[in-house]
This record gives structure tokens, sequence and C-alpha cells, in this order.
């Protein structure tokens, strides 16, 4: 499969969309369809994890309420098979914790016209890194 | 191809090996061996490079000669073609600049036994993100 050359507007584009759903803790559930049931990996702050289910275990099991988010940048890269690597800066407020800014990064894998996460990692970058 | 079970110590193993030669100026230009002529693509504080060539005239520009380098976290994740994901953060100073923390995520693809870079992706948390 070739490059798509539509990575940009692809990582962009999923960025907000995943992030509409996490942020709002009655649309968290939905996430569950952006995960494959077996080959999806995550790595939440060191924490391994595959398949959606419990990657939607933990994601569920997150109790702030409310957040606030601020996306510094996203850099995307087209991938050999039709997916995009998606890397996300950030800084994000749960409830009312201090702000802390975060990494993510999302493998983007294509499926029947659409794409599913294959990877992702997210890590907050806490004030005694800096 | 099967994913690598030996995906952390590949990971951690290439971290240790790459920053040795970035670290070292004399040892820098050894990176080319990393990339691909034409399918390594790198985004370097949001510029995007693709090949070995526009990659190493890039890294090889960087002025500064010391740098002190911390590694906070490397997440790993093993690929459906055998390659590995890897994800850094981690906090550095060059020369006499303050630190700052950085994340950087590598796409490895797995050759005739060995990897070569195929995405590559930095970024400083620069401290107005926090």
């Amino acid at each position: 499969m070739a490059l798509n050359p539509q990575y940009e507007a692809i990582g962009k584009g999923f960025v907000q969309q995943y992030y509409a759903l996490f942020d709002d803790p009655a649309q968290r559930p939905n996430l569950v369809n952006m995960y494959n049931i077996e080959s999806s990996f995550m790595s939440f702050e060191g924490t391994q994890l595959q398949g959606s289910v419990k990657i939607m275990e933990k994601l569920t099991s997150l109790s702030f309420q409310k957040i606030n988010r601020v996306i510094t940048a996203v850099d995307s890269q087209p991938m050999f098979d039709g997916g995009v690597l998606i890397n996300v800066l950030g800084r994000l407020q749960t409830d009312e914790d201090i702000p802390h800014a975060y990494v993510q990064t999302f493998v983007l894998k294509p499926i029947e016209g659409s794409f599913f996460v294959q990877h992702d990692t997210f890590r907050l970058v806490l004030h005694d890194t800096i």
C-alpha cells in the first residue's frame, strides 16, 4: 500500500475526533470503536495493555470529570502500510489538579476505508522532569 | 512477520546506541547508518525531512558541542511487521543552555537481521507548555 498523501489532515482530524470523545466522560466509552479487540497496544504511563477490552478498562477507570486540554503540536508522518504516525504534545488539566504537559503517540492502521489505533502511548511530562 | 518478543530490549538497546552516537559530535555523522537513503522520515521541531541525506544535514548542522542527557522513560511496543515503536521522554541540556524536557519517537523497521529508523519525531517540551 502506498503512502497516504492526506496524512496531515488525517492526523489533525483524528486528534480532534479522539479527544472530543475522551474529554467528555459520557462519550469516553465510545473510544472502544477506535481500538481493535486484539491487535491494539497501549502504554499508559508505562503500563502496557493489549486489546480494546483492557484498554477501555483503563480509560473508563479514570475518575476525573473535567478536562482542560491545549494541543501544542501535532506531528504526523505517512507510513508505508498506508497508516499514519501521530505525535501529540499538549497540556492538560484534570478537575482541579495543576496543569501538566503530556505526550501521546498514535499509530493509525488502515482498515476498510477507515483507521483503527494500533499503537497508543501516553505519558505526562511531570515537573521534576524539567 | 510476527511480533518480536524482544521489543523491550531492542528499544532500550537502540536508545542507548543512538544517543551514544548523537551526543558525541565526532560520532554524530555515523548516525547516517541508522537511516534509509529514501524511506526514513524525520520531524524535527515540526520541520519534515525525508531520506538520510536531508536528515543528516539537519543533525550535523546542530552546533552545540556538549550534551547532558537524562532518559526519564522508554516505552516500547512490538509492531506487526516485526518492527518496534519506541517513545522516549527525557531531559537534555546543550552547552550552557537551560535544561529542557524533550520527547522523541522512533519506529524501527526490520531489515536483514537488523533495523533502520523509518520514523523519527523530535520535540522539545518548552517551559511555556507546562
